[in-house]
């Protein structure tokens, strides 16, 4: 969940050059806004989004609160840009699921291993609810939902129709809904039966 | 969404009965205690659960702040309750999605026009979020999402096996939130054929 900085820095927004008031104060620091946001997403996670303050940010990401009111035009954009960066760092651990898979077999194996997950599972689903929720509120992050939803259709589309990778995509939500809440572990069994009827 | 309030108390908490100075403020009010609970829904869809507060709620439901602390020990507690009559509409609901529904065809129309839903749908989605996630974070409120989806899955069932069910349940879920935060109208045709596919 840590690839490097450089890598998940929005393409479109250059790294400010630091003031000169943070550059006698602290280190050269080119990764702060990363932090900044990786900091938001840790708050989002942990409390929610009422929570998710300048202050409690600022006091995660170990920056001082101008660093935040420096490179963020206010909590709205930086929570819209927390929000892209966690959809961008999804995708890509998304295209990971796939790496080297090649046989319906193995991506079938791949699926399952998806939906019961690991040990981030948990803070990647506080965090996908959390869009969730605010995009049903905020029609301005739609966008950001609709490009997640179809970079996730496209990478399944690899392995199938897109219609059928529309349909896997859907299941794959509640499945894991379901993996999360239940009060029972959900069989793996049935995750790969509900799969399977779903794969073409 | 308003059945009689009668019918909506949870029986195995009988209406506490009004104290003298409530009596003696107010009308007889026998049904408080919903009206409170659904305050707090109306609350909860409309702002979050972090503005969830006693005061909101109270205003909201047009009571003094003391018939809350009256009818429940705090905060949690109402909101658990909340989201327990919330959970009750909702299956309620379902149940009626089906009313006189005997066909095949007749169950795959019905489940296509819950995904693409009514009025009522983007609160309904809104206080599902807002519990998945609660829930997410509060494993003693999956007592509650369980048994929500194991009435789903038992109304389901009536019309495949429980394998199915269970299926057909999760990809309701990708289908209703994709279908809300689709920044294009979703084709019928694909929740149709999305549906077919896991009739059986």
């Amino acid at each position: 969940m840590s690839p490097s900085a450089s890598a998940a820095q929005p393409q479109r927004q250059p790294q400010p050059r630091p003031r000169p008031a943070e550059r006698r104060g602290r280190r050269f620091d080119p990764d702060r806004r990363t932090r900044i946001l990786d900091a938001a997403l840790d708050v989002l996670a942990e409390s929610g989004a009422a929570e998710a303050t300048h202050r409690r940010i600022a006091a995660r990401a170990d920056v001082p609160l101008g660093s935040l009111t420096y490179h963020f035009a206010g909590l709205a954009e930086l929570r819209a840009e927390a929000f892209a960066r966690y959809v961008e760092l999804q995708s890509a651990e998304f295209e990971r699921v796939f790496e080297g898979v090649e046989t319906s077999e193995r991506f079938i194996d791949a699926l399952v291993e998806f939906v019961h997950g690991g040990p981030g599972r948990r803070r990647s689903a506080l965090l996908g609810f959390e869009l969730h929720l605010a995009a049903l509120r905020d029609p301005e992050l739609r966008a950001l939902t609709q490009r997640w939803t179809d970079h996730s259709r496209l990478i399944l589309s690899r392995f199938t129709t897109p219609e059928a990778a529309a349909r896997l995509d859907a299941l794959l939500e509640g499945l894991i809904m379901h993996e999360l809440l239940a009060t029972v572990p959900q069989p793996r069994e049935a995750t790969r039966a509900a799969i399977v009827r779903n794969l073409s």
